[in-house]
C-alpha cells in the first residue's frame, strides 16, 4: 500500500477537478470584464490611440460592429452544432444499440455470474452487465466529449471580440484576453473530463463491489464515446471551417484581390464560424477523447494488475491522482503567463506561449514524483500479456515523466519547424521567389522533415515504459503527456481566438494597427495550433498504443507476430487506412470549397455594390453550404473508422485487428504529423512575408507580390492538410484502438467468421 | 522429383535467355532501320505530308536538326553516366570491404568448415568463404545493374529521334519504333538478369559442391549489389531529371511563356538528358534489383527446404525457370504490339499498351501452369520458421499466378487513376478552375485513395502465397509479378522515350502536327510509366517480404512480436524512414532547381537575341548544374537506406532491425504509390487541358489559360514525387531488406551492442 489512504484519495481528486472549475470561472470573469455592447466611453473611450484617431475610425462604431459580428458569429457556431449534435444523437442511439447487442451476446444475454477472465477462481458480474455498463460509460464520454466541446466554442465566441477591443489597448492585453479565455477552455475540459469519470467509477462500483475487474471493463466505453464525439467533431468540424476558408480565399484573396476577412466576402462569417467549430469545439472534443481513453487504458490495465486483485484504491487511482494534481500545476504555470509578467512587444508572444510549455512540464515533473511516492506502493505486480512483471514505483515516475518530456520535445520541435522565426518557414517562404511549385515542394519536404525527431522521441518514451512498465507504463507515459492539458489547451485555443480577433478587426473596420496586432497574435497561434496538433498526435500514437495492448491482453493473445500472414496483411491495410481516410476529408473540403467558390462569385457578380462596400453580402447561403458539406462528407470518413475495427474483427478475428491497429498507428502517425506541420509551416510562411519583419522577408513581399501570391497558394493548400486529415487522423488511431478494445470479448467470443469458413 | 530433368534445365534457362538477347537485337536491327543522317530523300523524303510542306518546315534541316539534337542528348546522358559510375565504383569499392570484413568476422576468419545452420549434421563451407563469395556475388551484381542501365539508356538515346522521324509517317510507325525500343530495353534486361544469375550459380557450385545452403547465401549478395546500385541510379538520376525539368518548366513556361522543349530555352538539354538516365536508366536499374533479389529470396528460402536438402536441381532451379518462360512469353507478346495489330489513331496507344499487359498475363498464366507441373515434385516441403511445411505444386503455381495477376490489378488501377480517359485525372484537371490550390488537394486526394486498391491486391497475394508456401510462397508471388518484366519493361520505357521524341520535334521545330502525335505518344507514356512505378513498387513490397522472411530465418528469429518494445520501436521508426527519405529528396529537387532557376534567367538576361532565337543558349552549364547536383545530393538518402540496417543491427539487433523492416515497408509502400500517382495525375491533367480533346477539356483551356496554368504549377508538384522520391522509396524498403539478409549472420552473432551493454 502506498502513503496515501483510500479517504485522501475520494477528497483529492474531485477537489482537484473543482478548484479547476472555479478557476475556470475566474478567468472567464476576468474576460468578461472587457465590454462589448455598453460602457463604451467610460470603459475603453479614453484608450483610444492617436492614431486611430488619425486613420477616422469611430470608436463607437467600431465596437456596435464588433459586437453585431460576433453576435453573428456566435449564432452561426451555436447554430451547426446543435445541428450537428442531432444528427450525432442518431449515430450514439445506433451505435449504443449495437455495443449492446454485441457485448450482450457474448454470453447470450446471460443473468449468471461468471469466472472471471484473468482470476478464475472468484465470480464476476455477468457479461450482460458489461454490456449494459459499457453502454452507459459510452453515453457518458460521448455526452462529456459534446460539452467539452460546446463550452469551448461558447468561450471562444464570447472572447474574440473581446481581444479585437484590448488590441486597441496594448498587444499585451489583446493577449491576455485571448490567452486567459483559452484557460477557461482548458480547465473546464481537463476538470470536466476527470469529475465525470471519477463519480462514474464511484456510481458503477455500487453495483460491481469488488468487481474491479468488470468495473473497468465497461468503464472503456468512457473513452469510446469521448473519441467517437470527436471524430464527428474533427471532421465534420474540419470540413465546415476549411470549405469557408479556402473558398474566401480563392475568390477574395486570389481573384478579388480583397483582403483576407474582408466583410464583402459573402464567406466571411461561415470562415469565422469555421475556426470555432472546427479548431476549438473539434480540437476540445479530441483532447478530451485522448485523456479520457488514456485514463481508461490506465484503469484496465491496474485493474488486472496487483492493485486490482488486492484492491488498493489509492494505487488504482494514480492515473486520475496524476491528472488531479496536473490541474493544480496548470494553475500556477497559467499565473505566469497571465500575471507574472506582460507582453509589451509583439515578439514577446511566442517565446511566453513556449515558456508556458517548459514551466508546466518542470512543475510537473516534481509533481509526479509526489504523487508516485505518495500513491504507490513501493513495490508492486503488472499483468504483462500472460506473465507478472514486478514494477518499483519509480519505474512509474520514469514512465510518466518520459511522456511528459517527449511532449515537450514534440512541442518545441512542432514550434521549430512552423514558426516563422526560424529557418525552415523561413527557407519555404524563400522558396515563394520561384513560384507555388517550389513552394510545395519545400513545404511538402518539410511536413516530412518535421516527423524525424518526434517520431525518435515517441520511440523512447515507448521503449522506456514499456520496458519498465509494459502495457501500464505505455498508458501511463500517454497520460503524462496530457497531464498538463489544461495548459496545452489554453495555448492551443488561444489560436483560433486570435484568429478570429483579427477577423473582427478586419470586418469593423479597425485601424491598421490593431489588425497589425491581432495578426502578430494570430501568427503565434499558427504556431501554438500547430504545436498543440502535435501533443494530440504525440499522445494519441501512444494512447492508442496501451489500448492496443489492452485489447490484446483482453482478447487472449499473446503474441502480435508480424510473420503471420494474418497480422500481416492486416499490418499493411492498416497502414493504407490513413492513406484512404485523408483521400475523404481532402477531397470533401475540395468539393466544398469549389461550391464555395461558386456560390460566393455569383453572389460579387448578382449582388449591385457588393464590391464598393454600399451592399451587403448573404452570408446565411455560405454558412448553410458549409453547414450541408460538412454534416454530408463527415460520414463515409466516420463510417470508415467506426466500421474497420467492427469488420476486421467480425470477419478475419483479433490477430487481423490487431495487426489493423499496429498498422494504421505507426502509419497514421507520420501522416498526421506531416500534414499538420506542413500546413502550419505554409500559413506562417505567408504571414512572413506579410508582416515583413526582416530585410529578408521585405525583400519577397509585400502583399500581392508574386512571391505572396505563390505563399497565399500554398497556404491554402495547407488548411485541409493541417486543420481537416491531419488532426482527425489521431482520432482514427486512437478511436479503432478504443473501439477494438470495448468490442474485444464479441471478437474473443465470434470473432474471425471468414477464417472460420474457409 | 519433378519430370524435368536437370539437363533439360541446364539446357533451358540459359537456352531461353539467349532467345531472349537475339529477339532484342532483333529489334535493336528493326530500329535502326530508320535513318538520322543520311538517305533523307530516299527513305523519307516521299513521306512528306501535305501539312510539312504548307508549313514551310524543310524536312532535310529538320532531319539534321535532329541528329544533331539527339547526339547532344547521347553525348550529355553518357557522360553523366560515367561520371556517376565514376563515384560509385568508389562506394563499391568500400562496400565490398565491408562485406567482406563484417561477414568474415562472423568466425573471426577462421577458413575452417563448421556444421551447416539448418541441417547440423553436415559439414558447410567456412563463414570466410561466405564473406568472399558474397562479396564476389555484389560486385556481379552491380556490374549487372549498371550495364542494364547503360544499355537502357544507350537504346533509349538511339530511338528518340528516330521516334521523331516516323512521327512524320503517321502515329503508328512513331509508335512502333518507341515500342521496339522499349522491347530492346525489356529483353536485354531480363535476359541479361537471368543468364549472369545463372551463370554465376553454376560457377559458384564448383567450389561449393552440395552445401547449396552456403551457395545460395553467398548468391544474396547478386541481389543486394543490383539493388545498391538501382538505389543510386535512382536517386541520382531522379535529381537530375527533374532538377532540369523543374527549372526549364518554371522559368521557360511560367515566366517566358514559351513551349515546352522550346531550343531557347538553357535547361532544355539537360532535361531531355535527365529523362534517359533517370526513367530509362534508374528504372532499369530498379527492375532488374527487384528481379534479382526476388529470385535470390526465392532460392535461399528454397535451398534450406526439401529441394535443397535432396538437391533437386531443376525443382531448385523453379524460380529461374519461370523467368525462362516469362521471356518466352513476352516475345509471343511484343508481337501483338508490333507485328500482329497496327495503331492508327492517337486515342488507340493506351488501349494496346493496356491490351499487352492482358495478353502476357493470360500466357503467362499458362506457362505457369506448364513449368509448375514439369519442375516440381508433386509434394514437398518447405521451411517455415523453425516449422516444416508440406506444400504441393499446384499451391506454388497459385503462388506465382496470385502475384502475376495481383500486377495486373495493380497496372490497371494505376492506369484508371493516372489516365486521363477517366473520371480521377478529369476531375483533377477540371479543378483547376479554381487555381493552382484546388488542383493540388484534388491531386493528393486522388494519390491517396489510389493506394486502395492496390494494397488489398498485395494483402491478398500475401495472405494467399504466405498461407499456402510460406515465405517461399512470397517470394514466388514476387517473382511472379517480375515475371512478365520484359513487356513491362518495354512499356515503361516506351514512355520517356516518347518524350524525348518529342522534346526534338520541337526543338528541331518540327510542324505542329507532328507536335501532336508526339503529345499523344508522351500522354500514354505518362501513364505507362505510372504502371512500371506500380508494378515495381508492388513487387516491391512482396520481394522485400520475402527477403524480411528470409532474413528472420537466417538471423534466427521465430517471432517477430509487435508487443515487444524493441520490435515495436523499430515498427515506427521504420515507418518514419519513408518521410525522411522523402524530404531529403524532394528538398534537394528544390534546392536543384532553384539553381537551375537562377542559371536559365541568367541566361536570358545576359545573352543577347537568346529570347529571339538568333543566338544559342549555353547547354552545358545547366548539364553541369543537374550532375554536380545528383551527385552531391544522391549521398544523404543513399547513406540513410545503406546505414540504417547496419546501424540498427549492430546496436539494437536483430528483433528491432526486423521491425525497422516491417515499418518501413507498410509505410513506404503507401508513400510510394501516392506519390508516383499524384505526380502522374498531375502530369496527365495538364496533358488533358492541352490536348483538347473534348468540350470539358476546351471549356478549362488552352494552353497559356488560368485553368493551364495551374494544371502546369500541379505538374511541376509531381515532377519530385513521381520520377525522384516515388519510385526511390521501393529502393529502400527492398534494399535495406537485402542487405539485412546478407548481413544476418553478422547481426546474428554480434548484432544488439546497445542492449547487451544495458
Amino acid at each position: 500500500m502506498g502513503v496515501l489512504g483510500d479517504a485522501v484519495t475520494q477528497f483529492l481528486i474531485p477537489g482537484c477537478a473543482l478548484v479547476g472549475i472555479g478557476f475556470a470561472l475566474l478567468q472567464w470573469f476576468l474576460v468578461s470584464r472587457v465590454k462589448v455592447s455598453e460602457d463604451v466611453n467610460g470603459y475603453h473611450g479614453n484608450l483610444m490611440e492617436n492614431e486611430d484617431r488619425e486613420e477616422g475610425v469611430d470608436q463607437l462604431d467600431a465596437v456596435i460592429k464588433c459586437s453585431e459580428i460576433q453576435n453573428a458569429i456566435a449564432v452561426g457556431a451555436t447554430s451547426f452544432l446543435f445541428t450537428q449534435y442531432k444528427y450525432l444523437s442518431i449515430f450514439v442511439g445506433a451505435f449504443s444499440a449495437i455495443i449492446f447487442l454485441f457485448l450482450g451476446s457474448v454470453k447470450g444475454f446471460s443473468t449468471e455470474s461468471e469466472p472471471c477472465t484473468y482470476n478464475p477462481e472468484s465470480l464476476c458480474k455477468p457479461a450482460l452487465a458489461n454490456a449494459i455498463f459499457s453502454t452507459v460509460a459510452f453515453l457518458l464520454g460521448a455526452l462529456t466529449s459534446v460539452l467539452s466541446g460546446f463550452l469551448g466554442m461558447k468561450i471562444a465566441t464570447y472572447a474574440n471580440a473581446r481581444t479585437t477591443l484590448e488590441a486597441r489597448r496594448g498587444v499585451g492585453k489583446a493577449f491576455i484576453t485571448a490567452f486567459r479565455s483559452g484557460a477557461v477552455m482548458g480547465f473546464l475540459l481537463a476538470a470536466n473530463g476527470l469529475l465525470v469519470l471519477y463519480v462514474s467509477i464511484n456510481l458503477f462500483k455500487i453495483y460491481y463491489g469488488d468487481d474491479w475487474e468488470g468495473l473497468y471493463e465497461s468503464i472503456t466505453g468512457y473513452g469510446l464515446g469521448g473519441s467517437s464525439m470527436a471524430l464527428f467533431g474533427r471532421v465534420g468540424g474540419g470540413i465546415y471551417t476549411k470549405a469557408a476558408d479556402v473558398g474566401a480565399d480563392l475568390v477574395g484573396k486570389v481573384e478579388k484581390n480583397i483582403p483576407e476577412d474582408d466583410p464583402r466576402n459573402p464567406a466571411v462569417i461561415a470562415d469565422n464560424v469555421g475556426d470555432n467549430v472546427g479548431d476549438i469545439a473539434g480540437m476540445g472534443s479530441d483532447l478530451f477523447g485522448s485523456y479520457a481513453e488514456s485514463s481508461c487504458a490506465a484503469l484496465f490495465v491496474a485493474s488486472i494488475s496487483s492493485f486490482g486483485i488486492s484492491h488498493d484504491f489509492s494505487a488504482m487511482s494514480y492515473p486520475l491522482i496524476i491528472s488531479s494534481i496536473g490541474i493544480v500545476v496548470c494553475l500556477i504555470t497559467t499565473l505566469f503567463a497571465t500575471d507574472l509578467s506582460e507582453i509589451k512587444n509583439v515578439s514577446e508572444i511566442e517565446p511566453s506561449l513556449k515558456r508556458q510549455l517548459l514551466i508546466s512540464t518542470v512543475l510537473m515533473t516534481a509533481g509526479i514524483a509526489t504523487v508516485s511516492f505518495f500513491a504507490l506502493p513501493s513495490e508492486f505486480t503488472l499483468y504483462n500479456f500472460g506473465t507478472d512483471k514486478v514494477v518499483k514505483n519509480w519505474h512509474l515516475f520514469c514512465c510518466v515523466a518520459t511522456g511528459l518530456w517527449a511532449g515537450l520535445v514534440i512541442g518545441y520541435t512542432t514550434e521549430y519547424y512552423t514558426s516563422n522565426a526560424y529557418s525552415p518557414v523561413q527557407d519555404v517562404a524563400d522558396s515563394c521567389r520561384t513560384g507555388a511549385a517550389t513552394n510545395v515542394i519545400f513545404g511538402l519536404a518539410l511536413g516530412y522533415k518535421s516527423v524525424i525527431v518526434p517520431i525518435f522521441a515517441i520511440a523512447i518514451a515507448i521503449y522506456v515504459s514499456f520496458s519498465l512498465a509494459a502495457m501500464y507504463g505505455i498508458a501511463m507515459a500517454a497520460l503524462g503527456m496530457l497531464s498538463t492539458i489544461a495548459t496545452g489547451l489554453a495555448i492551443d485555443a488561444y489560436g483560433p481566438i486570435s484568429d478570429n480577433a483579427g477577423g473582427i478587426a478586419e470586418m469593423a473596420g479597425m485601424s491598421h494597427r490593431i489588425r497589425e496586432r491581432t495578426d502578430a497574435l494570430d501568427a503565434a497561434g499558427n504556431t501554438t495550433a500547430a504545436i498543440g496538433k502535435g501533443f494530440a498526435i504525440g499522445s494519441a500514437a501512444l494512447v492508442s498504443l496501451a489500448l492496443f495492448g489492452a485489447f490484446v491482453s483482453r482478447a487472449g493473445i499473446t503474441a502480435v507476430d508480424v510473420l503471420t500472414p494474418k497480422v500481416f496483411i492486416g499490418l499493411i491495410v492498416g497502414a493504407m487506412l490513413p492513406y484512404w481516410f485523408s483521400a475523404m476529408t481532402m477531397k470533401s473540403v475540395g468539393s466544398a470549397a469549389l461550391k464555395m467558390v461558386e456560390e460566393v462569385r455569383r453572389q460579387f457578380n448578382t449582388i449591385p455594390g457588393l464590391m464598393e462596400g454600399t451592399a451587403k453580402p448573404d452570408y446565411a447561403n455560405c454558412v448553410k453550404i458549409s453547414t450541408d458539406a460538412s454534416l454530408r462528407e463527415m460520414i463515409p470518413p466516420g463510417a470508415l473508422v467506426m466500421l474497420t475495427p467492427l469488420v476486421a474483427g467480425t470477419l478475419f478475428g483479433v490477430e487481423t485487428l490487431a495487426g489493423v491497429l499496429a498498422g494504421s498507428l505507426v502509419s497514421g502517425v507520420q501522416v498526421a504529423i506531416s500534414a499538420s506541420n506542413t500546413g502550419g509551416a505554409w500559413d506562417n510562411a505567408k504571414k512572413y512575408i506579410e508582416a515583413g519583419a526582416s530585410e529578408h522577408a521585405r525583400m519577397l513581399g509585400p502583399k500581392g507580390s508574386d512571391a505572396h501570391k505563390a505563399a497565399v497558394i500554398g497556404d491554402t493548400i495547407g488548411d485541409p492538410l493541417k486543420d481537416t486529415s491531419g488532426p482527425s487522423l489521431n482520432i482514427l488511431i486512437k478511436l479503432m484502438a478504443v473501439e477494438s478494445l470495448v468490442f474485444a470479448p464479441f471478437f474473443a467470443a465470434h470473432g474471425g467468421l471468414l477464417f472460420k469458413l474457409f
